[in-house]
């Protein structure tokens, strides 16, 4: 896998201002603005629907801007990330896998008010969401989930997706919609790319004849990913695609060649605690701040990226402490000084948040992370 | 580093009820009394005082319970968790370096009603908490913060932590209390355990000597950790130990063999969503629940342990969902299946609720995580 060198161009937090506490999640407004309009435009282009996966930012603001901005509608991975986006959005994807009554029943519930589909990969999926929908008496729209290569959910082969639509056309209660794919596998870039994305077209093409053959139509073809979020016309099954960390980016898609460190939006601004330890400093961040994920297409760059001290490397982190290696450094950082990092993977950074900061045009406001905390 | 096997004698957590949503985390009341005691009958026998972690709960009734049981105090690592605690305890040590002004403002206002302390590596800190303690009119008490082998935080030398102990006797505002270390380098057992802990005392007794020498009294000498904590007699300079994690335990402890399974409290019960993938099923958890930290005595064990089948193992997670590789199972967990899993590390993992489910004698209780989402 290819690593991106990543550019010491980018400005660092100038915005944060001394009164929030540290650690702090900021966004930068404008940059969240820009990474929206920028896939709506690319989608435009190709005519693909964007269903943005508000995974990655849980509040209901930022979802109405991705709205505002054409999207066809949300995705979400949990009932209560759907529930709570219902309220800026009348057309939902719960890309999960839904299959226990509990969720079936909140699903079949919200159905009565909103077009809502769920993704499935099992017959007990399809029985449990049409039994639901019966006892609440709506429909639920349903997208066969394919596996095109990622092997973490989506059954194997066109024969298995079309064994499970013809289960749901044969139910009461669901609809049958199309297809959903998840190419959460593909971290190249270039020709490389291309070549992966091809054969996730030549599985769904299969899938879709298969069904064409049966008289199924497929009529909705979701995938997508931010990864190959800007090369999705490759696929072109695609109806439709679901990218989430887009609208922030993070190292993982800057060290992977997917943006510049321009574009990464939510940095985390800490302040250095300690400096006892020889060529090291301490953060007042560590995994209950950045998590444990490492950096995807470069697992030894370390625990982020300091944007205003970019040769030194967060080596290890406890739950509030980030350990950084400042060896490499010909300034280094000092006691009480504030520094700006942007975190490996922000989708489970933002998690840990109650509400974020918001800066744009010299203003601060909270966003609240609405959809965090959600049981199911 | 020698790798315990889990003995498989475990009671599944038979008391989750269907109602309550998954993933969940449950706690085995009995279990978290149980442990609350063992530590508490432990550091008696020794003439310890214990200062239990907050961190790992961050709930207020389970620090009552610790305060009931004995503990002389509480520790955290937060403001807004020494805050929160301050409700229930009047002793409390911020074991964390607190250099910043807007933290020590609020440090300082703490300590006018509560004895409160904190610990310290460096002279920002000890001025920046002696102004802020003149400002508000109270006193702060200091542990000087002496690393002894973990290299994360703490002065190196007993002649650095003379020097840090005289500024603090020179500063009005500060008092100067003992010495605090954190032996979180240590995750052996036995003999090799003795040895390292041999070591601590050799540095923490160095530092008091000089102290005496030049008239300083270390009144506390604080530290011990979870996998130290039934050992901490042979630091014979400690007065008091700040273990965190033995409250609920977690497969860090087990794995380590510093417990065994029965004496993990704390345990997320998941549902079954898919079993497309051959020789695999996928939970409703994945970072977003078990956190992406991985076992520390054992890395190659995957994401937590599932305690009704013992021979699978959770190789890979995504935000939401789990994979686990059952193809070392004989019987294999069915969609729609719900099954227990006992995390990795428990203290990130709770930190992602804002309540936890409390089952004590056939009852189903809400307990708050009362200290998360704290700001700084």
């Amino acid at each position: 896998m290819m690593i991106f060198p990543v550019q010491n161009s980018f400005e660092p937090f100038a915005l944060a201002p001394r009164e929030l506490p540290t650690p702090v999640l900021v966004l930068d407004g404008a940059i969240v603005r820009r990474n929206i309009n920028r896939l709506a435009s690319y989608a435009a282009k190709h005519r693909l629907g964007v269903r943005p996966h508000t995974k990655t930012h849980k509040s209901k603001v930022i979802a109405q801007m991705q709205l505002n901005a054409g999207a066809i509608g949300l995705t979400a991975a949990k009932v209560g990330e759907v529930e709570e986006m219902s309220k800026v959005g009348d057309d939902l994807l719960l890309a999960f896998p839904t299959v226990d009554p509990a969720r079936c029943s909140r699903v079949a519930e919200l159905a009565r008010t909103k077009a809502l589909r769920v993704a499935v990969d099992s017959a007990t999926a399809v029985n449990s969401l049409a039994q639901a929908a019966a006892a609440a008496g709506s429909i639920i729209g349903v997208l066969v989930d394919v596996d095109v290569g990622m092997g973490r959910t989506g059954v194997a082969t066109a024969s298995d997706a079309l064994a499970l639509a013809e289960l749901v056309t044969r139910s009461r209660g669901v609809r049958l919609d199309g297809i959903l794919c998840y190419p959460g596998h593909i971290w190249s870039v270039a020709d490389q790319q291309s070549v992966q994305l091809s054969a996730v077209d030549n599985k769904l093409q299969a899938t879709v004849q298969l069904w064409a053959a049966h008289g199924l139509e497929a009529r909705i073809v979701s995938g997508g990913s931010t990864p190959t979020a800007f090369q999705s016309h490759l696929v072109r099954s695609y109806t439709e695609i679901r990218p989430g960390t887009y609208v922030f980016n993070d190292m993982n898609t800057v060290r992977g060649g997917f943006c510049s460190l321009e574009d990464c939006a939510a940095r985390i601004v800490c302040t250095v605690v300690s400096d006892a330890v020889p060529h090291q400093v301490v953060l007042d961040g560590g995994t209950k701040t950045f998590t444990s994920d490492i950096c995807i297409p470069a697992r030894e760059t370390g625990h982020g990226h300091i944007v205003e001290y970019p040769d030194a490397r967060i080596t290890r982190l406890s739950e509030e402490h980030g350990q950084v290696d400042v060896s490499a450094c010909a300034r280094r950082p000092k006691v009480g000084e504030r520094v700006t990092v942007v975190p490996n993977h922000i989708c489970p950074c933002l998690n840990l948040q109650d509400a974020v900061w918001w800066m744009e045009a010299g203003d601060v406001q909270r966003v609240r992370v609405d959809a965090r905390g959600q049981l199911s």
